[in-house]
């Protein structure tokens, strides 16, 4: 990518302060290896687009991430790549449709703790590609992209790893109770989700409740280590994920409950590691991303979050199922107190961080959009058609403002898959909520949008799927 | 009220400068009336919780009212007194529910062209409080509180008037459509709502297009005017009550649509008379305040707003029908890019500013809170349970975080009256969609607020409806 020399950033709106933007040297076609900016991404497990304060929530405090977005840029419209965990977590690292690497399954949906499988060695990620232009790469938290050993992190690019392999309801106790009942009453002894650095298991029942403290830390060491080269950390929390666990400092603190008490601590630990960065005075060198693998798990009520006024939630192809937070913080670059109106989604982040650290990305085919002139102030961006897959099935497909609908299936309320034929429509900048089906109204938007899927199945080649590898008797 | 001398303080959220805060000097019980702050409340139409950007609207952009939270206190949990136009319109002139002057009515609803009666005239209004206090005072706008000439707000202490006696779809034209369609065609001679400046009609028929536009002028032309001396303005927004209408500078904006477009002129204008207090350097000397009369009309599809995550709308009691946006700016007094979680209604205004007037409030009943302590960031303040009345029916209380429903009546779906025995309860800060009932879980807490309940009504006095006094005949 061939950056201008020197580019002028607006403020978008809000308050606060503005700054002249430059972008690092470009000799050539390759930046400077002493300006390519530390990145990190922080990733929520099941956060909805309504549980943070600014987007509008009214109870769960979040005056981190608050600060996080006045001070930097955030998205109305981003989205995750997938409806559920896997998929979306191998899309946001390979920057690709999971279609294409068989990281998703219409029946398994996610990769459990019997699964063989996980993330193709073929596969491309940002770890590696940042390797390649000499980043250290260090990732914290949970993975869900295999959890054999040679599935995990170190295998795909990450110098470093310290986390949970998969999501931390996954391997309930044998005498956990069954049902739902074991989600609402606490008690760490029904959960034994191991902790991994590098390929071992170092804990096999780590206390739930110190999970994102530890997390923390070990951000935070790594950020102070690697203070003096350019670092990638890819931190994924565990939480909000059920079951919800939160340390004493915030436990039973937050007026919006115990899903409040663990946001609000997902929300210091942004603070940590931001005020990290400006102790070490990183943050004009480091561009720090936040969002969330999925909408809202909706099944567990209070315990699950919410996605404002957007439809549906975690599992579904309706807004509330992928629509997610995505803020991102560059001090100096990414102008002050923006908010972003156009699209964005975790699939960008490939191809965006390839253009600032002038990486190569020909080798493959990638699906999200370079939106660093969306993100520094300079200009607009094309971008194509975005599908909304469950699974291998594609649901629907957004065109501008336009989303149609070819099959529904609600994840809250009745979960059965409905063929749509005429696709529903609805225009996602008047109705946000998916509630007024335009199709009758509008058939050459559905017929813009059948040509737009059909170029893109075009493009999908079958794999073997990652998901369906699983070992037959369950895991103890 | 005794008003310390002094006072700081403190930032509550948010990225923003830090003041230092001083209150106006006291004399013994008399703030200087050189001291004494102009003051500007701003109201609009059926604009729901979930409207603005700064509550979260990812499509409707309002830069102007989102610059306004970030330069003073955004309220989570601020309600109208009323889920309907006249009796939250009542309340919020004199600070009192409404089931204490008259001014609701189960049946009626809201004063219609065809009624006879207004808020009474012992009734003391903000506007003739502070006329005591030296003030010049106008209104520009919906009046909505009775609209034969004896009832105009020149007989409620406003030096002027300028706007409609009631909402824009209270007389539509003789030819115009049966029923809904005319709402949805933007044909300004279907509708008939005069036009009155003091207390004649000078229009009989405006044009809707160009209402934002001349309220807005008429405000800016009282505030230079009266610039030397305190000013009260109550500027009441036509819109966005249906039928929609936008001037040409905004129609066909909005990615929002229509209501996009009219919500984004209603934010020119509150950016226009905020550019205009600091152009004429009035803005450490003005508190403004900006709020809505009731929640989003949802029956009206694309052309009513949003609640945001709160369940219905206008004309209900529960949260989507009276929780509204609640906006106050006070630069160098109230702390910049507060969010304020505490609770506040269009109630308080009276006593607050009341206290910042050192006004006496002895002959009335009040129902408000002053929440100065609040608004300047100097303490907390004591609040009586609230009641949510639909007419003169006491549907639910809000006690804390509680809110049990006695009777609950949707106004979107299925709009039947449903007594409560024993009362729906909901934890609003764990649960402000209103989902789950604990009832069954928390009967102290129910007998708490059913004390509540019955103290409130012994406080209340029968009164003579002014809303079931009706012309027979439909003036034309």
């Amino acid at each position: 990518m061939h950056l201008p020399d020197r580019v002028v950033s607006s403020v978008l709106a809000g308050l606060v302060a503005f700054f002249a933007c430059d972008l690092p040297a470009v000799e050539g076609n390759d930046v400077r290896a002493a300006d390519r900016p530390n990145i990190i991404i922080i990733y929520a497990d099941d956060l909805g687009y309504g549980d943070l304060g600014c987007y509008g929530h009214p109870t769960i405090r979040t005056p981190n991430l608050d600060r996080m977005a006045a001070e930097g840029m955030r998205f109305t419209e981003f989205y995750s790549a997938a409806e559920v965990c896997t998929p979306s977590r191998a899309a946001l690292l390979t920057g690709r449709y999971p279609i294409r690497n068989g990281m998703c399954h219409d029946q398994f949906r996610v990769l459990r703790n019997n699964s063989l499988g996980g993330l193709p060695k073929n596969e491309i990620t940002i770890a590696e590609m940042l390797k390649e232009k000499g980043y250290s790469t260090g990732m914290v938290g949970k993975w869900h992209l295999g959890h054999l050993p040679e599935h995990l992190p170190p295998h795909h690019g990450f110098d470093s790893y310290f986390g949970m392999p998969y999501s931390n309801d996954m391997l309930p106790a044998k005498d956990a109770p069954q049902g739902r009942e074991k989600f609402f009453v606490e008690n760490n002894d029904y959960w034994k989700t191991p902790l991994i650095r590098g390929t071992e298991v170092i804990e096999e029942h780590p206390d739930q409740r110190t999970l994102t403290k530890r997390y923390t830390e070990e951000a935070v060491q790594f950020i102070r280590a690697k203070k003096d080269q350019p670092f990638f950390l890819y931190m994924a929390h565990t939480f909000p994920h059920v079951p919800l666990f939160a340390s004493e400092d915030f436990h039973g603190k937050s007026p919006a409950g115990l899903y409040g008490d663990v946001v609000a601590e997902l929300d210091w630990s942004v603070g940590q590691v931001l005020e990290t960065l400006r102790a070490e005075k990183l943050e004009t060198r480091t561009m720090v991303m936040f969002s969330s693998d999925n909408g809202p798990w909706l099944i567990f009520d209070s315990h699950g979050g919410s996605a404002g006024m957007l439809r549906d939630g975690k599992g579904s192809t309706w807004e509330g199922g992928m629509r997610v937070p995505g803020i991102f913080w560059w001090p100096g670059k990414i102008p002050a107190g923006s908010v972003q109106h156009e699209m964005g989604c975790t699939m960008d982040l490939l191809p965006t961080i390839a253009g600032l650290v002038d990486a190569s990305t020909r080798e493959q085919q990638l699906d999200g959009t370079n939106i660093a002139p969306l993100l520094l102030g300079t200009g607009t961006v094309d971008r194509a058609p975005y599908m909304y897959y469950r699974g291998t099935e594609l649901y629907a497909c957004r065109l501008g403002p336009w989303k149609a609908h070819f099959i529904t299936k609600a994840a809250y309320g009745n979960p059965k898959a409905e063929p749509q034929e005429p696709p529903l429509l609805y225009h996602l900048g008047i109705d946000p909520g998916e509630r007024w089906n335009e199709a009758a109204r509008q058939p050459d938007v559905i017929d813009s949008i059948r040509k737009a899927v059909e170029h893109h199945r075009s493009t999908v080649q079958p794999v073997e799927s990652q998901l369906e590898k699983v070992i037959q008797a369950k895991t103890p």
